[in-house]
């Protein structure tokens, strides 16, 4: 099966790579060379003008601007899928959003996949993604193969687009807001003489832990801040919540207070470090030095 | 062995029972007479002036003045204990307090446990207690065999007072701002349209979970908010950490944000209720209905 792919990012890469493992035969497309290089190396194609249509496009870039330009932009992918073809769509936007694409490929023949994906780059590349995803029917025929290759765990969560990307917004605001409460944590543990390792020992067994705690503090702890996921996804993503929320009259304090935090980390010049530097933007306010400051 | 037992509320009824079945010889004492009664139904004997003198002293109450009261007030039950004998504090307060405890304590001779609880009711009924404690090797021995009677889990934290009430605030600093971040993110999820039961479902498998996310989001899809653990509790807690965190001039937005929340929810008349209600009280202010509103 021909799959054409948009966005050979940390995740985009790695999901493409998955497809080549299960035998697809895979086009793609990148603004870096060096990620499309990798992508060739691993046995994919450049997707253009000559390239065959595909029966499925995979669009796995980083926000709404530019899925509606990878995907029906004046070079947009969708022109090079056969009639009845199928978009899966796994940057994070708002339910609406996905909604206007569904809308969009409809009137063009397609079937559209609200497909965001959660899970880091390590998963991606090892085609155990966890893919939140609402669609029709038709949808989820035309994108199951593909999904199968790419996902550990397929949530369906709805008969049309929208419902993935809500469920995918939840978990951001938690995500987000956990991030940020290790740091807090930590900075606090610190400037009370805790050790940092033991604080991880007691907590991860005690009612404060998160997913985020565990999978955050060993790097506060280790003073490594080599991005894994950088502090400037949550302006970007708690931005979506935020912007979602108010569009429903929501007032959700948590998130608009961490949302400032994230920008305010970023502007101090942290936005391409890992996000669990954000103990440090909180430590350093206080003077409180953390493992790795010098 | 005596005990003496100051507080017989939710916890300390539960933590004395653990010790009655463990053989000790309990003297009790609570302000409310029908906790006293139920401490008497376990065999608890009331503790008075004719109670024989105690080797350890196990004190369950609110806050630090109460412990302070209960312990060195007119009627502070700290001179009733053996010479040598040993103080177990349990009550969330601040470093600072449990060390001057300590130093109270030394001046009488006593030895001081700076011991706060985590589990809830349940587990200390069952004996099965997390104890975060710190304490001199001595306080640690006077301590040990009625802290096997009432806990699953030691944590040893420390050779004097102080860090384990502050491993306790770094608990209670992220349990509280993650019970706000369940709050917030079910009524998002509502405003979304989204099924409650499937969000609690995929979250739980997702990076955006939390051990208070699991324990209370199943309240909020039953529109059960009968108190297990109330609203009111976290006023009192957080503004123990805010307050130890303002001493070391250190800000804490995301803690700051969610007292007030808590506060506010308290001011609308939910103290009492569960703190899963929470999530009824971010969803109310943007007319959104969640299971069991009328």
């Amino acid at each position: 099966m021909i799959v054409h792919f948009a966005g050979l990012g940390s995740m985009g890469l790695g999901m493409a790579r998955s497809l080549l493992r299960a035998g697809f035969d895979v086009h793609g497309r990148d603004p870096d060379p060096a990620r499309v290089a990798a992508f060739e190396a691993a046995g994919g194609r450049v997707l253009g003008a000559a390239s065959p249509p595909a029966q499925v496009l995979v669009c796995v870039v980083l926000n709404a601007a530019q899925t509606r330009a990878a995907l029906f932009g004046a070079d947009g992918a969708a022109g090079a899928l056969v009639a009845g073809g199928t978009i899966v769509g796994c940057a994070t936007v708002s339910p609406a959003f996905a909604t206007e694409m569904e809308t969009e490929a409809r009137a063009r023949g397609l079937h559209y996949l609200d497909a965001p994906i959660s899970g880091g780059a390590a998963r991606a590349a090892e085609g155990r993604l966890s893919i939140m995803a609402a669609g029709t029917p038709e949808a989820f025929d035309g994108a199951t193969p593909v999904l199968a290759a790419m996902a550990e765990t397929v949530h369906r969560l709805g008969g049309c687009a929208g419902a993935g990307s809500a469920m995918k917004a939840v978990n951001q605001l938690l995500a987000g807001v956990h991030i940020m409460a290790m740091g807090e944590a930590m900075a606090f543990a610190a400037s009370q003489g805790l050790d940092l390792a033991r604080v991880l020992e007691v907590i991860r067994v005690s009612a404060g832990t998160s997913w985020m705690f565990e999978n955050r503090a060993p790097q506060v702890i280790a003073g490594d801040y080599a991005p894994r996921s950088a502090v400037d996804i949550w302006p970007k993503d708690l931005g979506i919540v935020a912007g979602i929320a108010a569009d429903a009259g929501l007032a959700l304090p948590l998130v608009a207070t961490a949302l400032a935090e994230y920008r305010a980390a970023s502007a101090a010049g942290m936005g391409r470090r890992d996000d669990a530097v954000v103990a440090c933007h909180v430590a350093a306010r206080a003077g409180i030095a953390l493992p790795g400051d010098v």
